[in-house]
């Protein structure tokens, strides 16, 4: 397989998703069947491959040196195996994302020859594969099955670049899944990897082969993906998330939301950044922000109003910065509007929230403000597939395209027209004479 | 306003569309009211700037010299004028495609606080405009009214980038729609004019202030846009629509289709290029096929089957060859998994017909084939935002994002979601002693 070229790689991709396509339901739930069982049955070479990865990892020192926290995430242990195959036995069990009728138009209702069993002519709007993907991650085996878990579900072929750290362990795995799709009588390269850096830039460029891109990981990974290809990309580069306490916000209530929304994972794109107080409330409201933020650990920046307001703040450096950490800015404004403003400004159109008590004020704000999410008195953390029920997630959009906000399975489907007549044809619509379409829905 | 950078007209449309995007529909209608009206108040100073636009198209010889067709598209006269504020007028009369609850759940009934008028959390995807349109189009002062209508009703900004021919009546259309604009209260540069090959390269860069880019017009137009841009492309560079001519199909519905995909509008992107014919009937229906489209006048071109079976005919120099004349390829094929496969080799996924009277045939036909209209016993001409019962066409995209197929109103939006809760935090929702989601559908 690493013989291949890339474009080998694509262009086979491309001709499995097209016999995966039009399969039902059943075949794909018994395709994913079998990877759950294979990798299931496969412990042990995939520990022996995944002791290797981390042997090799763990002798890497100086500023190649990996964090605790990477190395955590990359070894596979007995448990981990088994969330894996769970993963792909909870995606199987999701509701068909293809074949779903998305509008149903009649546009006559008569035949203009005899015969045949269609009465009339039927528009139909379906959902259907996107076609090929592909996936540019990190050091995650788990990402590996989800991500293949989540391609043959919606239909799709994909192609996986795994970081050169988990490279043997993602070798395994596709090995494994590979062998197993073929035991389920679908094609193997419905799966397949692209292992280098020099690999991965070819992948960029085939817009002719390739449908989608997602990049998963670094802010510098997704940015360097949108900027080096014309193949779409599913991906946000960074959350800069806001929340604006309200003139008529409930103290409380405020307290409760940002101290969530900034802790219950920092390091999340959904977690938020900024805080913006309105003026008449901040003479209060500031000072028990900062004591509350400062008696949980959360290092405060503020702007000039702000710093006047308590000793806990340094000044803010940089508006548009994800900390990504216990650490979040804290600013003044003089009206709604100026808090729109700053969103605007600053933000990355990921999620903003609004806290108040004041009904017209928050609808104004869930309005105007442009972001994938606008919330009223709730934690910018709810940005998630899976809270907001769809199963699972593919990602976060910040682009407006096709995808936007948490991504689940309807992300990687488009859809196709389907028209079924009876020897219909444009002329007989034209002119006064002409017949008249019926336009009737049928959905 | 041509002192001004695209850059700076690329800000003032994203500003102005913000101001826009939050209106409701009578606020929109009556803007594109009182564009309609001050377009039909205007006829005398659009002609003179439309008389000037064609003295000069006139005056160009030789290789310069515009087409008959090309003068008398960008010829302003009465009745055109009159076209242009109906179709105004008929745009304000659509739905309004933005406000619509695309989704609603709801996420849980009960609130962790007192008080607050909002019983639970509660989520909605409501469509939403894009943000700014860029339409790079050629010698039609009717493309001007036409887009700027369809940005206002979706709650878009437009720039308007003119072919050199029609920049004067560009000029001075523009100018009255955006008076037009202002009177009505909204900002002007909801609409704007780029003009000149370098400001439209400029546009292309813009992808952090422009949402998507729509090249109306030649192949070559809309192949360089979407080499050369980031931006979201909404278009098609060609149509190779292809009907198949299955062993089972009946051959006066055959003939009827194969004409009319034809002969409507051969120059139309959903004109069929391509005929392939079930082996098993070649000998009967070709030569009968030739027979007629030869009455008709259309050219044929055939591959060694159909050279023997007719002398009318010539060889196939390209099967991926747009004719966008009365000129036709047919070819014989061994099976429906032989068309379909020719179909995806050659095709450029827009529109394709199978014609047969075998119901399994038929949809193994519109299932297998990934195209954005897949069609069963009817013309591929079908393949339109009008006929499809859409109102308005925005144009038809060949892309698998977004927006697939003929392209109405809703091509022009994308969406966001709302959450409205009573402090709801994500942390209530973690481990076994959390709160549960009930993700029931409420819409």
């Amino acid at each position: 397989m690493s013989e291949r070229t890339v474009r080998e790689i694509a262009v086979a991709a491309k001709a499995a998703s097209r016999v995966l396509a039009p399969l039902d339901e059943a075949k794909r739930n018994a395709a994913l069947e079998a990877m759950a069982d294979a990798i299931a049955a496969a412990g042990p070479e995939l520990s022996a491959a995944n002791a290797e990865d981390l042997k090799a990892a763990e002798s890497l020192s100086g500023e190649d040196a990996l964090s605790p926290s990477t190395l955590s995430r990359l070894k596979l242990n007995k448990a981990k195996l088994q969330e894996m195959v769970e993963q792909i036995r909870s995606v199987a069990a999701l509701p068909d994302p293809l074949g779903r009728v998305l509008d149903a138009t009649e546009l006559d209702n008569a035949n203009p020859l005899p015969g045949g069993s269609v009465d009339g002519l039927h528009l139909q709007k379906i959902s259907v594969p996107l076609g090929v993907l592909a996936v540019i991650f990190e050091a995650r085996p788990d990402a590996v099955t989800q991500i293949a878990a989540l391609a043959l579900k919606s239909g799709n072929a994909v192609m996986l670049k795994p970081g050169k750290e988990v490279e043997r362990t993602a070798i395994a795995l596709v090995d494994v899944l590979r062998k197993a799709v073929a035991a389920a009588g679908l094609p193997s390269d419905l799966i397949s990897l692209v292992l280098g850096r020099e690999r991965a830039a070819e992948m960029l460029a085939m817009h002719d082969a390739i449908d989608m891109m997602i990049p998963r990981g670094a802010k510098k990974l997704v940015e360097y993906v949108q900027a080096n290809t014309r193949i779409p990309v599913l991906g946000h580069a960074e959350g800069i998330c806001h929340i604006y306490v309200d003139l008529a916000a409930d103290e409380q209530l405020a307290l409760r939301v940002i101290d969530d929304a900034k802790l219950d994972y920092p390091a999340a794109c959904n977690a938020v950044e900024t805080v913006l107080v309105h003026r008449d409330i901040a003479d209060e409201f500031v000072p028990k922000l900062a004591e509350h933020l400062s008696r949980r650990g959360v290092k405060l920046h503020g702007d000039s109003e702000v710093l006047k307001l308590t000793k806990d703040a340094t000044p803010v450096a940089d508006w548009s910065h994800e900390y990504g950490e216990p650490e979040i800015a804290v600013g003044v404004v003089d009206s709604l509007d100026a808090a729109i403003a700053h969103i605007h400004t600053h933000g990355s159109s990921h999620t903003e929230s609004i806290l108040t008590e004041d009904a017209v004020a928050a609808e104004r704000f869930l309005r105007e403000v442009d972001a994938a999410g606008v919330y009223h008195n709730a934690s910018t953390r709810f940005a998630d597939g899976f809270r907001y029920g769809f199963g699972a997630e593919v990602g976060i959009s910040t682009s407006r395209f096709h995808a936007r906000g948490p991504v689940g399975l309807d992300g990687l489907t488009t859809y196709k027209y389907v028209l079924r007549g009876r020897g219909h044809v444009a002329g007989d619509y034209r002119g006064v004479a002409g017949r008249s379409f019926t336009h009737r829905k049928e959905s």
